[in-house]
């Protein structure tokens, strides 16, 4: 059976996450619902590279699934984004090997975090970015950010109930970039722990209103204690950006 | 009793327009409600410098009103803002003298109107632009657009449904700026008709896809008739962006 690649984006504002939950509506019902009108009925299961919250965005999430149709590539974006709502969009499809699988073959990825310096709230950034109504003084952000890179233990910037054993980590890119009102944070590395790109971004934040001073990263890294690191920024905010393969 | 100028800004996706109607959510309406809510029950009247559609933004709209509270201009945001819905912001107040109006105190208006050309749809664009998936020459559309400024009768570019007698109007600017996949008319004049900046976008979109020559404006122009130009751009790129006293 073929198996399909696709690259999709959706606006994770009326989602309550990425994986099927009861009573919920979330962005992976939505595909396989659609799925199942073109295989007329016949489940079809899909499998992303990874989950996101609810009300985290994607600009390129990979996910695959097999099928027993036999559609060109090229035909997969709009047979798919007819059947879908509006909040999600395949944007490219490509038939792979049946090597290859969305999660397991993920070698690393890309988040962006997007927050916006305004002393009033801006209604069109209220589900689509993080509202500081401070400015942020970016250059200490970009210092602080600059002690991420590398390989550690990053115990201190994941949930407190992550399960995972090993919370080794590769951060590859952090970058910091401001245009004008809003910024960006750029996050890239091999895999992320739960909820790591949010509490960097809550920290980095707190750098950037002067509350935790920039060389206080590797002391908060070697704590190994979430209770060192910053808030948990919020969801609206977070874009899965790429994943790599 | 004093009278309160606010800048407002708001995301039309989720209201019937501006102007209170029965039965349907609007922004005149959420407006009038918050200041009751100030007022101890007291009814407020808003006045705009005008109505904006179903699904319009605004970025710049103006209202007025009168109160007998003696709030200084700086805080009236904060009031307002704490008690309105998230998709409506108070920017900036000034207390005004008796004599300004939004509406009849308003010398002219800026408008923008936003395009995103992309072959598949995207899902954070869906209430914020409109699509186009064919790419738009912006050269062609900017020739175009030249032979609109100036004053002319626009009965071509407004509703045929206008009931307004005089359609002679001043547009001070027309200009179509390009970044990468995204397209934005800034249209600035004196006032404009019905549906006039959507039926401006329709056709220069009309004129960038080749369908309609630069050439024929001034004979759309000239022909005082609806049919002759474009079609009426989706109201989900239109904003309101600057009212001038």
């Amino acid at each position: 059976m073929p198996r399909v690649k696709c690259t999709i984006a959706y606006d994770g504002a009326r989602f309550s996450g990425y994986q099927v939950q009861p009573n919920s509506r979330t962005v992976q019902e939505e595909l396989e619902k659609a799925l199942s009108v073109i295989h007329k009925g016949l489940d079809v299961k899909v499998t992303a590279s990874g989950r996101t919250d609810a009300g985290v965005h994607a600009k390129g999430q990979v996910i695959h699934f097999d099928t027993p149709l036999a559609i060109p590539a090229l035909r997969w974006p709009s047979a798919l984004n007819s059947r879908l709502p509006e909040d999600i969009a395949v944007k490219q499809a490509e038939i792979v090997s049946e090597s290859f699988h969305a999660r397991f073959s993920a070698v690393g990825k890309e988040y962006r975090y997007k927050i916006y310096q305004e002393a009033v709230r801006d209604p069109f950034h209220r589900f689509y970015a993080c509202h500081s109504p401070l400015e942020l003084d970016q250059a200490l952000m970009q210092k602080a950010a600059r002690s991420l890179i590398g390989t550690y233990d990053f115990t201190s910037f994941c949930s407190a109930k992550t399960e995972v054993e090993d919370k080794v980590r590769t951060i590859t890119k952090l970058e910091v970039i401001q245009h004008g009102k809003e910024m960006e944070l750029q996050v890239a590395g091999s895999g992320f722990l739960y909820n790591m790109v949010r509490i960097i971004a809550g920290t980095l934040m707190e750098v950037g209103r002067g509350r935790i001073a920039p060389d206080c990263m590797p002391d908060i890294l070697a704590g190994r204690d979430r209770s060192l690191a910053g808030k948990t920024a919020p969801a609206e905010g977070l874009y899965l950006w790429e994943v790599f393969y």
